[in-house]
């Protein structure tokens, strides 16, 4: 692969798009089947992760038995969610940008740090 | 934003990260705590389709009471997707590039038109 | 097995103490682990409805090849939600007579027939 | 409430479906719903744990603001599993009973202890 292959997020959504029509998945693809399916794909990374240690989960991809399992299924989650946002009519990257701005304000820097919690939530 | 805002998976993986670092969210951002709060982004998804018929679900972006807060969530899921991909050092796209060449194969056209399950299970 | 066998929680939750304990299991089930082994579970269960219509998901039972995983998954999820629940010390059939109480008012049947949104999102 | 409330499952799963039924919510409780209904309980219990070390989780039942919602989403699970298991007619308790069975063989104590993997994952 080239040194960009994968960075554009639309091709990657158009890509998706042409393997689930030229097998005629369309039917199927409702967004609440999506959803489920989504639910299904990170339901398998919970149970990759269940029994590991904080400490151990940063060294999984150390093994390769461990770290390859792990990397298809973050690539099932994006796939998915690609996916979804295609059939919802959704940009997700913007979606995105649009969400991290709004947590700028939700979580301002000066309360936050090393505070995971929302500001509202805090007092 | 511009045409392009969104779209390059590296500038987003690169907001997420200095919007945790910035705060000081290192500490909180193990893999397994990810992967708990990218299942908890799925959970609220669900949360609004669950009650949805499959046509519902189709239309859900029409109402802005109901497209805003999935909107939100997918972006949600997305952020804390790169967030984890980052910790792990995965590139999120080009493992994605990489598992849709391998569903190719698990997949084949002629066996998968009209049937999402694997070509493995269909026997 | 006897009529009455499987009705009783308490029964349930101290078969699975002892099956965990005799595995000297205690280590891995931290609450938090076994929530990620429940989340795991409830996508297991995601995944076999998720390309069935509504319809489709009311009939799953009938088909011996589909109906016996959904009940082994519902199993599933039954026994870590006692593991859980018990390392936690909460007494998991009291929380949920509490919870029911409770939404008897969220949900008042005059506001509610017919409308599963909570009571105070209607207005 | 008396020292035995709660402890019977078929009670539990009758006062869940009364629930229902007197809402006339059995139009929306599809075992499709139902199961993604779980997984955003689920969901929610993921957001109580996900930044929560391993040693803090098992402590969360100690401090009431954290303790309270823990014991109220443990509910909300089982109620929608009691509902799901309903709809779908199974009896959950004996599919728990019989998975406990199942599961003696697939982890034999002898191979298991300390190791909470599947027996066939181990060679």
């Amino acid at each position: 692969m080239d040194e960009k292959a994968g960075s554009d997020l639309d091709d990657l959504m158009a890509a998706v798009r042409r393997f689930a029509e030229v097998r005629d998945w369309g039917q199927f693809h409702s967004p609440k089947n999506l959803v489920m399916a989504l639910a299904g794909e990170v339901g398998e990374l919970c149970d990759l992760f269940r029994w590991l240690t904080p400490e151990q989960s940063q060294r999984v991809m150390e093994a390769t038995d461990e770290g390859r399992p792990v990397e298809d299924e973050l690539a099932d989650v994006l796939i998915y969610l690609l996916r979804l946002s295609d059939v919802l009519g959704v940009h997700l990257g913007k979606a995105a940008l649009r969400k991290l701005e709004a947590n700028e304000l939700r979580y301002p820097v000066a309360k936050s740090r090393g505070n995971p919690r929302k500001y509202t939530e805090l007092d």
